[in-house]
């Protein structure tokens, strides 16, 4: 069924079974695996790797791999071979509840790094070579080029730097996703870089395919399975709140010349609030928006069918099931819409810069200073990674971080005197919104912050408890530039641990 | 004397004193001086101003302004209207005494911000309008055009933004500096920006001059005083041998293919140990080496002299009064060596990723994990500001951190469970070095970065109070990516502050 999706006459002949690829990876390897946030990941040989690694662990043979791919996966990917114990080191990104249980076991060894760093560091040479890299693509064209499937994370480098290539050709991606991507050539190691040659959302800067050596080729793997697609959730009350702060504040700033009518290009995490902000924007009169992200979920299709979005850059999908049977039927409209690029084009600190993004993200905490913690719960236990949100952050026009006050049903605030691990500095937020209201951090000195957070963002629940832990500081802290009083600065966190619950007893 | 300098007739007409001009500037205005690093501020109308603020206050009336600069700049500008108590606002950087003890009273408002990021903010409108723009330059030209001084810093923005303006003309600076500028004017906001057309550190893409509209001039004062220019100390044996540990794993990195032999360019911040580094650096058979950064120190002239660094791009000097004499009475050679930018260039992260900076800073403390604070002093009180090491750190091909490991005769150590506060986040630390040893982070997940850092970095005598935190961390910590004990966190500076010492009693 799928052959016709192979037109390379050798790389036909390449055609195996998935555990016949499987059986090519060998203990101890550095694999290198398309995917990102769910899209795009290879479907059939990491679970025949997993049965391979848990045959060889049953005859009491070590056998774990170092993984890497673009983002987060799939319960066929991470969650298999975390489940067989094949993982030794992950990186860059990941989400799935068996990986991260055994990284916060401490079994699993996971580097949580910036995903435009990615590909660069490991070019560089900061983590050695690439045995294998297993990429799934929509197909491969008679010249050996591969069509991208509904992700290119890091792909154009894994292919460039493997020793050997697994190509699994996945016949479930539409066909008509071809010419929908955009795989720049031109990136270099210093000293020859040159000037990446996009100024907007919508520039197209690279060719529809990805190169690779056929010789690098060992097998082709044909298979015919879903992207992970999560159900949708229906915005929340709360989440409703949050996109209302954020859009009146667009709507203030567009209104005080500081932002353009059709503001700047958008960056937007995935979930339930970015979901809502994509949701109020199309109802809040904006025209000609454009996105330029990481990832396209279901709102900004909503958007760009609804015309309120002309165009989204990214370089993935995390789509409902319902959305991607829109997506698959009307692929058409999309492909003149939406390009995907390699993450080291989508995450660029040079593009993100230029093109003055309006980055959207969520975050665990925030404390009185405008410091973020977007991945450790309680300053010991991650929960997934940075991800982009500091490769937009730093270099965006404006810098946004979005939560809701509380979480664990009011057990933990989002708003702390001090945060437990530090994602995001002072230096890099500008704009933090709760469903209370939205803190504007901008050109504002630490103790203002700190009113702005008190004022518009934390908890009432809270608010009270902060605010004291505030005044005190603000007398008995060594410094006053930023007060803290250092053994009480954490103890939030370890209350929750005790007992719990953040709240002070009483 | 200086008349000669100032070539424009009209702009001639407006020479007035340094109290004449100080008397434009108005109580609560936002005024924008020139001065980066102790060289091309404003030498006589900072002066003027604080005694016109000081004979405010004698009676009884309220004047302070909001004052930015480029970076720190001298006594006669942060630390005299700081002793006057005319600042309520400063930033974005600076290292005066008179100012850092208010600033940590409380009493002075201190904005800390990544450099690069200073013009662009302003331009944007974070920061409200400038009323007032105080530059020093070493000359106007007949066209009315402003000849930089020893500093650019942000001083294209303020003219550019600035409703009125006051020139110094200082001729103790050398007239032969006149063609070491490049002011680039191809900047813009989103959505207009464009690719910065920057290859090499020594490429030109801008003009010798600063444009400014003679009509916005309202005052010219003739100077003749010299930059803020420090006393050179020798290096000390630690600095020494933090310098070697630094240049033998950068040969080691040459030796692996994974850098060029000429390196990348350097990025140096300014003090000691960076001194002892370059002086380390002209004595291994490293050739032809370039340089992308801030500041120009002594030993970067060194480095020219003796043909080891082909090139320098920088922003400002901060040079030993000898070395300064060298400079000028050798302008010539230097000219054709040296490039001035502006700051949003010197410092972009677009231009350091390119390239591919080697970045080199100090700190105050890093902690297990790789966590770097660069700017408070146990947690609450800020030292100087992040500077530009952030926008080097981010971006560069190597972000090295450099440090004593222990400060104030051992009662500090830079090694620390976890840090204060933090400037730099785990994922933007390549390299540590103190006088034992060198930690290459790179590729590392947390645990293993702990490991490093005890083994090579940490001061033996506290290597084993560490040791046995990370230990019962490994234990007890609720999650185990990033093994933690919050009761103990931040009891190392906690105990200093009880204690007068870091050190475990006993």
């Amino acid at each position: 069924m799928s052959a016709e999706r192979i037109l390379h006459p050798r790389l036909r002949e390449r055609i195996v079974s998935a555990e016949a690829a499987a059986a090519l990876i060998q203990p101890g390897e550095t694999v290198a695996m398309s995917g990102f946030t769910g899209s795009g990941y290879p479907k059939a040989v990491p679970i025949a790797l997993a049965q391979r690694i848990e045959a060889a662990h049953l005859q009491g043979q070590a056998f774990k791999i170092r993984l890497m791919t673009g983002a987060s996966t799939a319960p066929e990917l991470d969650g298999a071979l975390a489940k067989a114990e094949g993982i030794a080191l992950r990186m860059p990104f990941q989400t799935d509840p068996d990986a991260r249980q055994r990284i916060n076991a401490g079994t699993l060894d996971y580097i949580d790094i910036h995903l435009s760093h990615v590909a660069q560091h490991v070019w560089f040479g900061f983590y050695g070579e690439i045995d294998t890299a297993v990429v799934e693509v929509a197909g491969i064209r008679e010249d050996g080029s591969l069509i991208p499937s509904t992700s290119i994370g890091n792909n154009k480098t894994w292919l460039d730097l493997a020793r050997k290539v697994i190509v699994e050709v996945n016949d479930w991606q539409p066909a008509g996703i071809d010419g929908m991507h955009d795989v720049y050539y031109g990136t270099a190691l210093p000293p020859q870089r040159k000037p990446i040659p996009l100024l907007h959302a919508d520039d197209r800067i690279g060719e529809p395919s990805l190169r690779c050596d056929p010789d690098k080729i060992v097998a082709v793997v044909r298979t015919h399975g879903p992207d992970r697609n999560s159900p949708f959730t229906p915005a929340d009350a709360s989440s409703e709140r949050i996109a209302a702060h954020l859009i009146a504040f667009l709507q203030h700033e567009v209104s005080k010349g500081r932002l353009p009518a059709n503001l700047l290009p958008l960056q937007s995490g995935v979930g339930n609030i970015p979901n809502a902000v994509l949701a109020g924007l199309a109802s809040s009169g904006f025209r000609d928006l454009s996105a330029f992200t990481e990832v396209i979920q279901d709102g900004m299709l909503d958007l760009l069918r609804s015309g309120v979005l002309k165009v989204a850059s990214c370089t993935g999908f995390a789509l409902s099931p319902e959305a991607n049977e829109e997506f698959k039927r009307n692929i058409a409209f999309y492909r003149q819409r939406i390009i995907l690029r390699t993450q080291e084009i989508s995450n660029h600190p040079e593009l993100v810069r230029r093109l003055g993004c309006i980055a959207m993200n969520g975050m665990i905490e925030a404390d009185l200073y405008g410091n973020v913690n977007s991945t450790h719960v309680m300053g010991s236990r991650i929960m997934n990674g940075i991800g982009g949100s500091g490769d937009f952050a730093r270099n965006s026009f404006l810098s946004i971080f979005l939560s809701p006050s509380t979480a664990k049903h009011g057990s933990i605030s989002a708003i702390v005197p001090m945060v437990s691990h530090v994602d995001h500095t002072e230096h890099d937020v500008s704009i933090i919104v709760t469903e209370h209201g939205l803190a504007d951090l901008r050109g504002l000195p630490p103790r203002h912050r700190a009113r702005q957070l008190i004022d518009h963002c934390v908890d009432p629940s809270y608010r009270a408890q902060l605010e004291d832990y505030f005044d005190r500081a603000l007398h008995d802290s060594y410094g006053k530039h930023t007060p803290h009083l250092l053994p009480e600065a954490l103890f939030w966190h370890q209350r929750w641990l005790e007992t719990g619950s953040m709240h002070a007893a009483g």
